[in-house]
């Protein structure tokens, strides 16, 4: 149940965006055991420097201009280990597959309850079960 | 003190997204006990496919296209009752007042505490008076 | 670790959307000690009304329609203080570098935990050192 914000720099080729929904997507399959169509994403795309805001350096590490900012909420419950395993594929399939450099990579995961979440018709699919009736 | 971020596809009529702030607003007035002028939202529209992401199906709910996704964040302390209650209540009114069908209303609740918010001036509204001083 | 999500009206002058990014940082540097180069922000302009939505007033706090909504994702643990301190720097510097109402400043909070971010390289900078190996 994650639904996820991916926000990007204009003047990209047309596929570029995909390639960021698509990567992002296969990395939260692999690393958060999300089902393939449990995909729902929001992907905006913002001007250099005053839409998209990074510093020059944090950390040690360089960023571009074009960093790529991935914002996931999501139900709670997944290790620390689960997380580093997201980033670095996050990481490794935007930079395969979309040509963005590793550095320019920015994760954040928010996470929440889930009784949080309605994918439709109103009902709260993954509501606890007791919480029924 | 919800904030609402609602998404939605291009090329609806001039009134479509007045209907999805209402609706919106009007569930959480319902369900949550939200006052009238506790009304804050961010709208915005995006390409099919590429901006507004979604499954042909997840859960056996068919999607359209045209999902609308309904992020609010609000403070904590709903019962499972209210959360379900809002999500059937805003999908009945986003189907009955903008024409968006049922199954392609995607809801999400982040929560807060009530200290993590102001409503202008400065001033954090709804901090725990203990806290004040 | 804050990302910054900051949406404004439109029809402003070109420095305007710089003014707030600054200004909200600046804030943040003060009452969060965040340090100068973790300066990541969306920053979007949005149509009066319709884009950006508010009330006429709310808690006896008249709004114009050029309300600012600043919502911070941010690592847990700052005091009420702390937050009390970040509103109010926000809304002196968006009022005295650009120019908006301090009533029109809204700030929305959500904390996370510091295992929860990466910031370029596929790595969880922030984790805590038990959770690595």
């Amino acid at each position: 149940m994650p639904l996820v914000r991916i926000s990007h720099t204009a003047g990209k080729p047309p596929t570029f965006a995909a390639a960021l929904s698509a990567g992002v997507h296969r990395a939260l399959m692999e690393a958060f055991n999300v089902p393939a169509d449990d995909f729902f994403q929001i992907v905006t795309e913002h001007a250099h420097t005053t839409g998209v805001v990074g510093p020059k350096t944090f950390l040690g590490i360089d960023h571009s201009v074009d960093i790529v900012v991935v914002q996931i909420t999501c139900a709670e419950g997944r290790s620390t280990q689960q997380k580093k395993a997201l980033y670095s594929r996050i990481a490794e399939l935007l930079s395969a597959d979309a040509g963005v450099r590793r550095e320019d990579v920015i994760v954040s995961l928010v996470e929440t309850k889930r009784e949080n979440w309605s994918f439709g018709n109103g009902i709260a699919q993954f509501a606890p079960a007791e919480s029924t009736g």
